[in-house]
């Protein structure tokens, strides 16, 4: 049995592969080779519509499809057969991403953009710090005691939510349904919590029902002085709004990790944007766990069990 | 019983007191005034050596001093009668100085101030990040998988460490007795982990021992790529050897809180180092657990009973 894994991706994973089993490495920069397409299964990670319609079709003995991505929106653009099971990388972004939406709030609470234009000042100026009080002012200067509200509470929110409560932050999880998930309190309607969070963490998938999830009539109901940072997907906030809270001065500061194009525009507004961190959505990238999932998973294949992170595309 | 706070304190603290104690606040900007000399208790932050040297020996019915610092340097200035009780705030800046810590710790690793050179230039550039591994190239990009040295393993370290843990990192700790502290392994001799050391987090106190004890011998024992952060005391780093390392590209970066000069001149060449982040000391600064120690000792001072935090000066 062949199984194609991704090259770039190859070098970093151990797989342990009863025998029989073959893996062989394809690139997104080259056409399947013709030796190639009787493989059964494939690792699926950056292959671009145009490369998935041109070649997966070609796979006439395909019977399983295993994304390294937890969102794999990219497999929403080819068809693919019914009796091909597919499986995402649910779980392997937990911690890469949760330790960017940590960097980012914290960078944020703590002013370091701030602090980064007092160096090129060189200027020691402690002001804003304003000691003795972690709200000077009604500033949110830590997340000690900080309301943080993680709107798309799955398996990064899971992991994420313990780490902020470490920090001492009160957490709260946006779900489906409201009530306990995870050991944290959710809420259903987003709206209900906004008026109360200092630290609005966004980790939605694409979806039509995310769409600009993250209006201006929903930022209007953020208090002054908070912050947002999504580590989810760019098409679930309303840039255009998001700019406009930044630039008033509502929001004290955003963090994105995506945006709703990518690779961000040269001439986007969003560069200009003040009090802003971008990062070239690089929070995930590194599939950690892969290799228990891939090994479960191909003896579902073998044997006919369940398979884990079964997708319903 | 008159109680001597600080004015700027005063505010952000809610004590329960006994009958027949009196709170009264002390502005560090003013001599105290002749009224409140007969204070028994004085609660000590941010008063110079000249004010206290002027000021404290007035108080001649002074039974007891509680500082706010969890390192009271500025107690050492002045002789304090033998028979004056000292405490010091130790415990009460652990969860905001590991805050910090974990706040400058993560934006080295995730290289967030190289993304707001890239936001500066308008450019979505991922090759850096280059995404599959952990540690393309040997460059620390995460904490997860990191090891991490917690060198001055004490009430911050034991607060800090677990955060990080949670992050993914391997912590240890360098403490006076090899062994295990606060549950994590430590090492009495730092020479011999600095090479193992991908982020060092110096959380040393003021001390003629620890003066430039990260010195250029120790820098050089560090890995290539590896980052240095200290919310410590300036003190404690050889601050030209440092900027060596980051100039030559030896270290990926650092992250200072604190500098042996405070404020740190304009013309401090600690300002131009490449790779450093520069925090103006606001780790800490907002006392947090304050009322419990002083409601307990106060206790202690009117029934003869221990005190928590008794200082050794």
């Amino acid at each position: 049995m062949k199984i194609l894994i991704p090259e770039e991706f190859a070098p970093n994973t151990h797989l342990t592969l009863p025998e029989g089993t073959q893996l062989v490495t394809w690139d997104p920069s080259r056409p399947l080779s013709d030796d190639d397409v009787d493989a059964e299964v494939f690792v699926e990670w950056y292959a671009t519509p145009e490369w998935l319609r041109a070649n997966l079709p070609r796979l006439k003995n395909l019977r399983w499809i295993q994304s390294l991505f937890a969102g794999p929106d990219n497999l929403k653009a080819v068809q693919i057969p019914g009796d091909v099971v597919v499986t995402t990388g649910k779980t392997f972004h937990d911690a890469t991403v949760s330790e960017q939406a940590v960097a980012l709030t914290l960078a944020l609470v703590r002013r370091l953009p701030y602090c980064g234009e007092l160096k090129a000042q060189h200027s020691w100026d402690k002001r804003l710090f304003a000691p003795t009080a972690l709200r000077p002012e009604g500033r949110v200067m830590s997340l000690i005691g900080a309301r943080v509200t993680i709107w798309g509470f799955g398996s990064i929110g899971a992991h994420l939510a313990p780490i902020l409560t470490a920090l001492g932050a009160e957490v709260t999880g946006v779900a489906r349904s409201a009530g306990e998930r995870h050991g944290y309190h959710t809420v259903a309607d987003v709206d209900a919590v906004l008026p109360t969070t200092d630290v609005l963490i966004m980790i939605l998938p694409t979806h039509p029902s995310t769409a600009g999830a993250l209006s201006a009539e929903r930022l209007a109901l953020l208090p002054a002085e908070s912050f947002v940072v999504n580590v989810g997907r760019g098409s679930t906030i309303d840039e255009a709004a998001l700019i406009e809270a930044l630039r008033s001065g509502r929001l004290a500061g955003a963090g994105l990790d995506v945006a709703a194009h990518e690779p961000l525009p040269a001439d986007d507004p969003l560069w200009e944007a003040p009090n802003l961190i971008i990062t070239p959505h690089v929070a995930g990238g590194r599939p950690l766990g892969f290799e228990k999932v891939f090994e479960h998973n191909l003896h579902a294949l073998l044997t006919g069990g369940e398979f884990l992170n079964r997708a319903e595309l």
